[in-house]
């Protein structure tokens, strides 16, 4: 069975309306990246980290290996990654940043398998309508966005009441490319439900 | 308080994620409409048609005309409206239809109110990847998609493994261009939550 080495719900979520069995399997790792890094390149480092840790932890635990499924997302405005917000204050900052503008969301995955690493990232588009102070406060105290790169989650109200467009894979967005995966897993002769 | 002129489960969680509170009721409608209407204009047409029933059935209870939402979602592949399916056969000849190929789809939103009427109509284009007939078979009959604009729901498995991409409001393809509902709301003067 596929292990999903992310803690994240949506994720998890994602695996399950895909029918995809998996069991989570989770080491820590730093999700620093070297600053010369292009930005289009930090997600799979990431992920592949991810990847990594966990790999070395069933090889120091003696277990045998299998497929490893990893991924992180970062929210890209002009050029420039946005974060988890650390307080109520980055949280209002960030949404107000990416009010009335359009920035990429990005997802690195990574997949370690028997062949060895399969890897790459997905990019999709996301247009905010311009949201009020008033939406802004209101999202930030009543969602709690700490947990979400860019302060935001597109599955909730903000998301709901606040997103004019996408371009690409919306489940992107949620944090995995499942159809990309999906396909992946297919290639990899790791058949889905069908 | 809002009534939603649509029995649709996906319609009424979407209000309820966006946080607006309403009520449902329905009058039966035909759901048909001229031949001559331009594809454009018919999910505003049959929209139109769900609101008047509604309010006409307030006007002869008696009853304090109310804000009225009514909605109309069509799929659209090569200026041809691809309907409900009829049977488990339509529903996998829609799917064959739908798969690989890029297609619209047009939720028509019409919002009866005192100072009158207000009408839209909002156009989201989806990609299909190829899919197997497996996965075809597999999706109708495990999930039933018979009352479903298309054959399909984007929120089910067929639309997390299956949709390569999607240019527009994610949530118009569910049912309802919420944003664009909201911001006619607060135009009219009718408070979201914020």
């Amino acid at each position: 069975m596929l292990i999903l080495a992310s803690q994240s719900p949506r994720r998890k979520t994602l695996l399950e309306w895909a029918e995809i069995p998996f069991e989570v399997m989770v080491s820590d790792t730093s999700e620093t990246y070297p600053d010369t890094l292009p930005i289009e390149n930090v997600p799979v480092y990431i992920a592949r980290e991810k990847a990594r840790a966990v790999a070395s932890q069933l090889a120091s635990a003696g277990t045998p290996q299998r497929m490893i499924l990893a991924a992180d997302t970062v929210v890209v405005l002009q050029d420039e990654i946005i974060g988890k917000p650390n307080s109520r204050e980055e949280a209002i900052t960030t949404l107000r940043k990416l009010s009335g503008n359009r920035h990429r969301v990005i997802t690195g995955v990574v997949l370690l398998h028997d062949a060895g690493e399969t890897a790459f990232a997905d990019t999709t588009w996301v247009s905010f309508h311009p949201l009020t102070e008033e939406q802004i406060v209101f999202y930030v105290d009543k969602y709690q966005p700490y947990d979400k790169a860019g302060a935001y989650a597109i599955q909730e109200w903000i998301g709901v009441v606040g997103i004019q467009q996408v371009e690409g894979d919306f489940y992107n967005v949620m944090g995995l490319p499942v159809s990309r995966v999906v396909q992946v897993l297919n290639e990899l002769g790791i058949r889905n439900q069908v």
